[in-house]
Order: structure tokens, then sequence, then C-alpha cells
């Protein structure tokens, strides 16, 4: 009972109060409150929502972090539900960010269609735990329909194939996670599982722990490959599943900017030669975030099957590209992958917070299958046995919804948006003297930075010393120029670091664009390298 | 390409129908269907939740799934918005489990308030990613703010403290998970990773690994104490961070069902003159998901300070009965945890999935930091930089807004129901000559079980192997109880298997009930009552 504020109060919370927020509204006027509150919602944000991007307005953050500092909590109600809704709209709405807006470019968060916030609404008020059956029933039947739904997307097995596991209580094609974190966290938790068979008085990993395992194989390492653009989430994963994150090692990249295959095939050599180490998996990327290259993945699949390694593709930004007829061919490969990453709240454009992680093999998740007496029982239907989360709302139902809806050609049609429109934006930057396309959109991500033309030639013809230190007063003045398009509040890119050139051992600061949004067109896209350049010549002037 | 249905179709996917899903609503029209929708969506769904339980109705489960085979993806729409939504309030609510239901007692899945559903359509419309900053600014800042009202709630530093840390971008009170498996999961995770100091090239386990972790300080093996009544999730945790779930060692429950403190410290002994292993946590239980029983929390406290061994405490279910005047003693000890678990949509009524950890030390977190060039770059504000889960929607709206809605006396008001209900509900049980209740409740869970008078007679003077005969009849009878009762689809027990008789080595089948909804009055309680005894006895008779 501590951290509360107890002084008397307008509002009580009483037993008809609570009564109240608990009943469903029987008669007419409540009713008519019920929409008036949900009205607000969908229109008091679309104000907001039809406004610039604000990544930061004209508070600051030191001062708007001043507001929230109270850390008591109210005895009584402190306000009316319609308050603090409109108070949502009024006061948090427009210091939040603008995601939605066509000019927001700068990361994988974008608009998402109208009816997601419906459906999202219909998934709460059922509030289906799809932990287990018993709190679930038909949406544990229907996740596990369009886990194999997108289990075919991927890896296209037969008919047959199909109809043996789509419902099948004693086989899983995939799970459910709440984001591209939990997947490939799950994905390389299955690797790490299958990578040690019994031995002696060793049972397995799960059970007898990692140094167990380590032991009676007589290793002492396992280690993951990886190139340097991989998530890191997959660092992540590292650290949490004992391996440690430095065996997640990343390679180099070549110049198609995608894992380079000979230094690949050199540090598995050069690992293999080391008795005491294991490579636990590879995984190739399928729309990097930085970059969104996507690695080679029937080469990566070929090398992995050579030495018995897992393979697992990241294709957490990628994956709904299998979904359009003109570029499904880019992610060639995938299908030989042992496990795959796909976002739902990605290019699936489901509301936060939603992934998935699909498996080849309708076994590979027995071996992380954990029960309770009180549920989860054995050979029973309740998907929680094989899932790193726990309790779980039924996205699913979602996912589903949305491509009854869209179709796959509706994803299409943004997916094929998003490439060409990031195709177009390119070759803008390219006719723009100022700019420099660092990393050209395999999908629909791209790099660049400013550089004004005479440094250009400067920079053509200096040596690795002087490149590095031309390139340092180009960093800041990158740096400056996102920090102030961001500022201003109309437009926002982000920034990462990346290689300029290849050859180079030093790292850049670019300006990282995301075309994700279907309303972000090529108009847009000018009026924001026009602002670029506004600021970037001032500075430069200066 | 693959999996997908092509056959030309009524409804076409092109960029108007794209544009149309895209855009925010503009004319009155498109504003009235909007709502029309909503409106279908809270009141169609309005009178599903005012019926019965239904787990199961008339459909049997292999009948239902047989409905869900398909396993194409449609290329183009396959129907409207407005039918995907008839579809979802005709057919799938009324095949889903109506956990609003009073007469659903068996799962810590509840009725949630109305207003639940309108924050979870904000939450999902802003579409904010905690993540980072760049992606939520006022949300960001806000969940800071509400981690500080709850770590207050339940640890109670003063008032400088929370100044120094509430908006403090160095430190970190607690972060929000998506349920209690990852808040448990990332408290042991942080537990094992301060429990090696570097030590010669071994720098921390994160970075290297368990086996060198272990190696470096001459260790073998690393365990976890927990009552036997711990959550799986704690073993599924002991799996993940490398430890092995054989090493989350279950120690035995006392007279009181909760940890045998003297088992405890005796096991804490032989662990101890193990010089290869070495204890990474203690558990204590505040609210265990078959019993509700809480551990001694001030005991366990210390033990572990004598010991200097991490003291997490599992509150996902009892964490919020701090909010009760009348029962926040229950849960004394708590605050001299190093870590605490508290779930969002457990006893925070709120919608389906969110959890959170707490800990002590503002620097805990910093054991697991991570950073990516593009995004939480160190020092930021970037809250995803120490959390477990990535991209993550602001539940943390939705806990604020209901804290200011209902109060903490709100709140408290529904806990003090559950657990005088509950209590009430045990009396009822002792009356009724059939039934014997096996645990008492000191929250809101009690389990019991169907024994005719006779039998318990019987049981009482009959030597181990004869109650363990009567026993195996007794479960069958209980189990088909729960069975028949779940079938009928009026009201939900779940069933789990305990000890009856603490010097028992046999567990017993058993009734479990969770009194959480404030609807479900004495009133229902009988009627379940009924229920199980009138199928009770025509089984027995028979």
């Amino acid at each position: 009972m501590t951290g509360i504020k107890k002084e008397p109060d307008a509002l009580v919370a009483d037993r008809s109060t609570l009564h109240r927020v608990f009943l469903r509204p029987e008669d007419e006027t409540c009713r008519q409150t019920l929409v008036k509150y949900m009205e607000q919602i969908l229109f008091g944000l679309h104000d907001f929502l039809n406004k610039h991007v604000g990544v930061t307005e004209e508070i600051s953050l030191i001062k708007l972090a001043e507001e929230y500092t109270d850390t008591t909590i109210n005895q009584n109600p402190q306000k009316k539900l319609a308050d603090v809704i409109k108070d949502i709209i009024d006061e948090i709405a427009p210091r939040a960010v603008n995601v939605a807006s066509p000019y927001f470019i700068g990361h994988m968060t974008s608009a998402i269609p109208f009816f997601m916030v419906h459906l999202k609404a219909i998934t709460a008020a059922l509030n289906q735990n799809v932990i287990k059956l018993e709190t679930s029933k038909v949406l544990s039947i229907l996740e596990k329909q369009i886990l194999a739904k997108i289990h075919r997307m991927v890896f296209n097995f037969d008919d047959n194939f199909y109809r043996t596991h789509v419902q099948n209580t004693q086989t899983t094609l995939g799970v459910f996670t709440t984001g591209g974190t939990t997947a490939n966290l799950t994905a390389l938790w299955i690797a790490r599982n299958k990578l040690f068979p019994a031995k002696g008085t060793f049972e397995n990993i799960e059970k007898n722990g990692l140094f167990a395992a380590l032991k009676a194989h007589g290793l002492e390492r396992v280690v993951v490959l990886v190139s340097k653009r991989g998530h890191y989430s997959l660092k992540k994963a590292g650290g949490i599943l004992g391996i440690g994150h430095e065996n997640i090692i990343p390679v180099d990249i070549d110049s198609n900017r995608s894992i380079d295959l000979v230094k690949l095939k050199n540090k598995i050599r050069e690992i293999q030669a080391d008795k005491k180490t294991k490579i636990m998996a590879i995984i190739g990327i399928a729309g990097a975030t930085e970059t969104g290259i996507i690695d080679p993945l029937p080469e990566l699949a070929k090398i992995c099957k050579i030495h018995g390694i897992h393979f697992h593709v990241d294709a957490a930004w990628g994956g709904p590209v299998l979904l359009s007829e003109k570029y499904y061919h880019l992610l060639k490969g995938i299908e030989q992958a042992d496990s795959v990453t796909i976002d739902c709240h990605k290019q699936f454009y489901m509301p936060m917070s939603s992934g998935m992680v699909y498996f080849k093999d309708p076994k590979a998740l027995d071996r992380i299958v954990y029960h309770a007496k009180y549920v989860n029982r054995p050979g029973s239907v309740d998907l929680g046995i094989k899932t790193l989360e726990g309790s779980r709302e039924a996205n699913s139902l979602i996912l589903d919804s949305a491509l009854k809806i869209m179709g796959s050609r509706g994803y299409a049609l943004m997916i094929e948006h998003g490439i060409e429109t990031a195709q177009h934006f390119a070759k803008m930057i390219k006719q723009r003297p100022v700019f420099q396309l660092v990393t050209k959109p395999q999908l629909n991500i791209l790099t660049y930075r400013f550089v004004p033309e005479k440094i250009q030639k400067k920079l053509d013809y200096a040596d690795k010393k002087q490149r590095q230190d031309i390139d340092a007063i180009l960093d800041n003045i990158n740096k400056q120029i996102q920090r102030i398009q961001r500022e201003a509040g109309k437009s926002f890119v982000s920034r990462t670091r990346l290689k300029a050139c290849l050859d180079d051992d030093h790292d850049v600061v670019v300006l990282r664009t995301v075309i994700m949004n279907p309303m972000t067109d090529l108009k847009i896209l000018e009026e924001i390298l026009d602002e670029q350049e506004a600021i970037a010549l001032n500075i430069w002037d200066s």
C-alpha cells in the first residue's frame, strides 16, 4: 500500500462504478456513450494522423519529461473515462510520433490500413488467450490454419503435406511470437537444442544445460555465422541462450553488400579446424534492417546442406515479398531454410506487436516442449506447449482477416509500390549533385548522404587518411541534416553508419529511408530531398 | 509465390482499393461506415459475451477443425471488410470461449472492463513502437513514469529516489514485457549475468557465454531454487538461458502449501557443499498459479541476504494485491526482492498480452544492454536498449489510463471481491458433504474435489496403498465432472493435480477455480457446485 495518493477526490471508486465499467452497455443511452468514445478515438486521432510527422515538435524532450514525473498512484479515480480519452487525443497523440505520415520514411513502422484498428479491437474484446484451447477454442484452430497458409507461402510442400499437418495436434509448422526478436530467438533456441545428441549421462541441452552439453561432446564453444548486417536481436539471442554474443560471428559483406561467400567458407574452414568449436547455425538475411539487402539464399542453403548446419533465414522484413508475383524470385532459396522469421507488424502491416517463426520440420518444435499440470497437458491442442511466450493474444485472427480483406494481391501492391518507389527515389538521389547514393535498394530500403560535388571529386582522389578526414566532416553535417529535419517536424528519415566505399576501413553516417507507406510518392520524396538540401547548404555555406 | 489461389474472383485488389483501406475516412459517409463497423464489433460481440461459457458447445473439436483446413491464400480479396467483421461476429465469436462470463472461473483470464477495448484500439491506432524514442516520443516518457509508479508500489523508496530515476535516461526501474513468462525470463537472465564477475580473460557471461563463465570460475552448474508450485515458465527460462531446466530445482512445500523453509535451507547447504555448483537465484511465489499460495517472502529475503543470492518474486498473479489496503500485508517482504514479475493481463485486468518486471537496482538492466547503429544508440532514451523483446506496442498507455480511470481503490475493490468471494466459496464447499476442500484460498484461488461422504471416511482410515486405490477412482470421476461440465457449456472450472494430503506420495485430480470476475457472485458459485454435484452423483450412482 505504498506510493498511493490518498487525498479525498471528487471521483469515488465504489462497487457501483466498478459494475458499470465491467457491465456491457444494456440500454440505448449507454450504447450511445460507448459509440461516442469510439468515434472520438477514430476521428480525434484522425486529425492527428493527418498532420505532419512531429518526431520532436516545439516542446523539447527534457521539458516534456518534466511533465511526467509524478510517481504516485491516485486512490480514487483521477478522471472520468471520457476525460481520459479526451486527454489522450488532446495531450498524448500530438506528442506521439505520427508514424502513419507518408513523410515518415525513417523506420520500419508506418501507416496501417484503418481496418487493422477494428481487428485489434475485436481481438481485445474477445480477449482469448491462445496459450491453451480452454481459453481460445476456435482461435487455436484458426491459428493452426493461418500458420499452414504462411508455411506454404514459404516452403510450398504439396497438398498432402498440408492436409496432414494443418490441424495435426502432434505437429507444429510455426508459432506466433511478439516480434522478430523472439522469433529469431526461438529459431536459434531450436538450432542450439538440436546440436547435441544424447551421449552417456547427457540427455539433452534443454534439460541438462549448455555446460553439460559441451562437456559431453568435448566442445568449448558454439557459434553462429551471419553477415555483419545481421539484426542485433541475433546477438541478443546469443547472449540469452548462453552462447555468448561474441560467438554470433559477423561475416564481412561483398560488393553486393550481402554476405561474402568466400569469406564465409574460409570462416567455416577456420572454425572446423578448431575441434573445440561447433557451428550451430548460419543465418541468411532476407531484407537487412539497415540496407534491405537479401543474402544469396540458395548458396547459403547449399553450404548449410554440405556441412549439416541449421539454416535460418531472418525474413522479418522481407518475408511478405513472397506474395508478389513480380518480386518473389528475390527470396529464392528461402524454401530450403530450416527456420524462417517473418514479422506481422512490418510488411504485413499489422499493429504492434506480432511476429512469426516457421520450421521446415513439423517436429522441430518438439525440442522445446513445456507442460504444466493445470494446463497444456501433453498431446493436447494447446498451442502454448511449444512457444517461448506464455499467454498470448490471438494475432492470428488479424492476419487471417487481413489476408481475406486484401488478398495476396493487395499485399503485393504495397510491396511493389515500395520497391518501385525506392528505385525511382534512388534515381532522384543520383540526379542531384549534392547527394551520394550509398546503398541502392534491392527491396524498399536505401541509404545515401550529403556530399557536395567538389568534395565528391576530392574523395575520388584521396588516400585512406584523407578520406577519413573528409568523411568526419561529412558525418557531422549528415548528422545535423537528420536532426534538423526531424526537429522541424515535417519529415523524418533515420540515420545509421555504413561503409561509403567497401574498401574503406571506416563507416560513415548515412541517411536511411524505408519506403513502406503506400501514400509515400515521388512528390513527397522530392520535398524531403529539397528540405535536406536546403538544410545542408545552409550548414555548408556557414 | 506459392500456396496462392489464383482463380478469378468477384473482388479485385487494385490501387484504388488499397488507397481506400489506408486513407482515413474524409467524408461523412465514410465516417458513418467506420462507426457502423465499430458498433457491430462492440454490440455484436456483446450478445456473445452475455451468453454462457461454451468452452466446447455442440460442435466437437474434430468437426470444428475440419472447417479450417484450406491452406491456400486467395489472390484477390475473399470478402469485403463488412463481411469479414460479420463472419467474426457470427462464426468466430460463438466458437470462441466466453472468458468474460462470470461462470468462467477456471483460468486466470476473465472479463476486462469495457474501456480496455477502447484503450487497446487507441494504442493500435497510434501504432507507436516503444523500442525507440523516434517511433514513440511521449509514450516512452509516459512508460518511464508508469514504471516508476508501479516500482514505488512494490519497493516504496523515498521521493528523492523516484525524482532521481523517473525520467533518468541512464537508469531503468523496470520494463514492460509481453507477459509473465518473458518477465520471469528477463529476471533470471539478469540474475545469471550478475553471478559471474570478470576473471582473467573472461569478461562477462553475456559476451563470452555460459561455458566460459563456468570454466573461468571453476564451476560446472548453476541452479535456481523455487517451491514445487513455481510456474512452468521458470523451467522454460532455465532451458532457454542454458542453465538446463533440471537445474531449476523444486523445493517441497510445508503444511501451509508454501515453500518449506527447513527443506530449502537443507537444500542450500547441500548445494553449497558441492563446490562445482552455485545458486543463481531463489524465487518466492506471490500467488501460485495452481493454488494462489504466497511464499513466506520476508524469510526468503533473509535467506537470500545471508547467502548473497538474487531474490526474485514471481508476483505475476498477486502483484496488484498491493493496491488493497485490506490485503497488501499478504505480500510483505516483496519490497526486499531484487526483481519482481507482475502481469498486466492478469489482475490489472488488461487485454492480452502484457507483463512487467521490476528491479530494485536501477542499474540491474545494464547487464543486458544491446545497441544497434541505426537506432537505440548508447545513452539515448530508447527503451528497447534494455528489453528482451524488440518492437513493442505502448501497453503502458493502457495501464496508465486504467489507473486514472479506476484509481487504486477501483482495483482494490476487484481484488477484495475475489479474495472474499473465494473465502465464502471455500465455506460453501466445506458445507457440502460430497466435496473436499483441498487448498484453501489465501488469495482468490482454491481447489477441491468430489469425494462422497462415505469414501471420505474410508480415506481417513486407509493406509497409503488403499488411499492410492481410492484416489485413482476419485481422479477418474473428478476428471469426468470437469469435462462434462465444460462440455455442457454453461460453466467452466479447470483441473490440476495436487496432493490431497501432504503426507501422500501421490497427487490427485482437483477442480481449480480462480475468482477474478467481479460479476462472479455466491449465487453463481452455488449453481456451479449444484451442477457438479448432479454430474458427480450421476456418475457415482451408475
